[in-house]
């Protein structure tokens, strides 16, 4: 056996004993790990400065630097965030649905943990506490791969979670981190169908899709947001430019900020007179069709091809002109990724038409694509948004993170 | 572009019709696509009886061509159970939950086909047609690639379904046929992520792994079934004799049939009394662990290793004597597929700790495993039982075959 194949067998012992803990020892578990990473936070911030120091010498760039760096308040924040995740309602053992049948049978649908989760992310130590607490909480245990330039923090988080669990008496198992930090080792994770039962990659698109091409184990693709606004013929256009302006500047970097606004070619001229303004404000560059360049002029710059399927994560938006419904959706369908899409109108047939006919997680009419969130749609924390169909779709959250099995009562019922 | 590249995006093209058709068109295809195969009757045997002479002249057993061999009445029947998905209610649409935020946002889950789904199987023409109208029920399109020695009959069932759907004015491209039945038609199949959402392979276990292990698209396992009955110490004996006997005896060859009973050493001789004679009746040939052989004497032979992890699928069963519940347990984690497990026990605390700690899509107090079932748990017809926890779990039905978006309606709302 291998020792990633080690941690794998032991993570499945880890997760049937999760899976009957019960909600109290599972919170106290996730209360016990928020208490200590503050206790040890200086143990845990020495760690983190050796992985700074060593990232810094090797040349990262400041944004990651920055995602890299642990404070004082950031660990604090992390510890919250356990806690907040304790404070959820528990999914497991819920009864989905129950029904008894002509024979006397009853079955009862009821949510049960996946299993074994492996998380790959990138290098950024929060991660490591807020997708273990989420796994824990759902009754399952996890396998940690985080990027290499985090490893001391990881490797310090992971320990002093393992210590408290094993202090409310739960398996240590429950968390595990990945030793290796080589290539081989994230392939050998990808490959751990005997013990993983889904993979979950964290991070930008790239890691997502090598993940998702590698993979043996089966994968929930997230994050890729590819999203457009739609400005209608029927728009409210103040509406409309307060929307975009939310969509595309309220946090650029993240998955659901919009990439593209597409506009009505009637409300053209009266659409950038409002929106042209406020985008200035945040000095979003624009690349924009021809149509909209003979209005926006000097504020735009030419699009090229590639900006139609282009995931800024910064202040840059594309701008594309269309002459009806049917182009708009026929643009989304080529080039979303199938995140969260909007369509800003007063005219209800058209509302309805985007809803129905647009392929994504999420579907709005006349608001931001901000709101795809767990927190935002009501579930609590999420692990991520999934832009895939199979399993769970949009922001995934605890009862994503289940399956579920059917418990069937009888009196000797056969067939 | 290949072959099946450009019906990949057919169906893509295709599942974008359907996911809006309505109940309906859907219905109304499939009603055109029963009454097609019965009309045509003749030409859809024609077809097959050169497939049957050909897989005779092969040298294929009997057992696999009488499940190649079409009839008059199994045409009927197949064109019955396209009737009968047409009255099963539509999964599509349907608000799985609702939500208005203290924003304002409307939030609606509802759910949608998944999109376009590949299906791998035998050489058996009725699962084209099956497949097929469950697939278009739930809105999806789908990419059918059955054994080979069944070609003509498929090309002929296909070439059926494609101008029904046309007669109804619905895309063709609903439903393909991979014409090219070569293995690396297969891999391509198993490869072609950018079309298929997800691919499910229906037949036996060496096929449903071979599919799992090499695909790249995501799989949905099904069906692979090494289920047991625990009799307890507190076992109702002659339930138990009457649920093992019906278990094992009254299809051996699917996937919801026990293969190994578990006793209690407790009740070993009281039971075997009960059990041997009606197993007898079926000549059932008992692979038995010491303990039992000393009881069943020369009704059975003794077991080797590889017969706790043997999926029979005939008047064969594996018997285990163990000395408690937590060795029963242990055992059915060790060997099973995570399919169908039962107890047998008139003590309720025994039945509580057994429907919660094994881990199984269907797990049973005083029933047979045969249950698990789409139509017995009342979900109508089913595409194959899951066997996996990500997505779906135990019988996979209309429903299971959607996944969902979420609606959000607004009036301006901006985060």
């Amino acid at each position: 056996m291998t020792e990633l194949e080690k941690q794998g067998a032991a993570a499945k012992d880890a997760a049937y004993t999760l899976a009957v803990a019960g909600t109290e020892r599972k919170n106290a578990a996730l209360l016990a790990i928020a208490d200590a990473l503050e206790a040890r936070a200086a143990d845990w911030l020495a760690a983190n400065a050796e992985d700074v120091a060593a990232a810094r010498k090797n040349g990262m760039t400041d944004a990651l630097l920055d995602r890299l760096t642990l404070t004082e308040a950031r660990v604090r924040g992390v510890a919250d965030g356990a806690r907040q995740v304790a404070a959820l309602p528990d999914p497991v053992g819920t009864v989905v649905s129950s029904v008894t049948r002509p024979n006397g049978l009853q079955i009862e649908r009821v949510r049960v943990p996946l299993g074994v989760i492996g998380i790959i992310y990138e290098a950024r130590p929060n991660v490591t506490v807020d997708a273990a607490a989420l796994c824990l909480k759902a009754g399952n245990a996890c396998i940690l791969r985080g990027g290499r330039e985090a490893f001391a923090s990881n490797r310090c988080a992971v320990e002093i979670m393992r210590n408290a669990l094993r202090a409310v008496s739960l398996p240590e198992d429950s968390v595990a981190l990945v030793q290796d930090t080589s290539r081989a080792s994230a392939k050998e994770l990808m490959e751990l169908t005997e013990y993983l039962d889904v993979l979950i990659p964290r991070g930008g698109a790239g890691l997502i899709r090598s993940v998702a091409a590698a993979a043996k184990v089966p994968v929930i693709r997230t994050g890729e947001g590819v999203c457009h606004i739609y400005i209608d013929r029927a728009a409210n256009l103040e509406m409309g430019a307060e929307i975009l302006y939310n969509a595309k500047c309220s946090r650029p970097s993240v998955c659901n900020a919009a990439e593209c606004v597409l506009v009505h070619a009637d409300v053209l001229e009266a659409f950038w007179e409002k929106a042209a303004p406020l985008l200035a404000q945040k000095r979003v560059r624009l690349r924009a069709d021809a149509a909209a360049l003979r209005v926006l002029g000097a504020a735009a710059e030419a699009a090229a091809d590639a900006d139609w399927d282009a995931e800024y994560g910064d202040y840059i938006l594309a701008v594309k002109t269309v002459e009806s419904l049917d182009e708009a959706l026929a643009f989304i369908r080529a080039h979303g990724t199938g995140h969260s899409e909007a369509i800003v109108t007063e005219d209800a047939a058209s509302a309805e038409r985007f809803l129905n006919e647009v392929d994504a997680a999420a579907v709005y009419v006349n608001a931001s694509t901000r709101f795809t969130d767990g927190g935002e749609f009501g579930m609590g924390a999420e692990i991520g948004i999934s832009t895939q169909k199979l399993h769970a779709r949009g922001p995934m959250g605890l009862e994503e993170m289940c399956s579920w099995k059917y418990l069937v009562r009888g009196n000797g019922q056969v067939r």
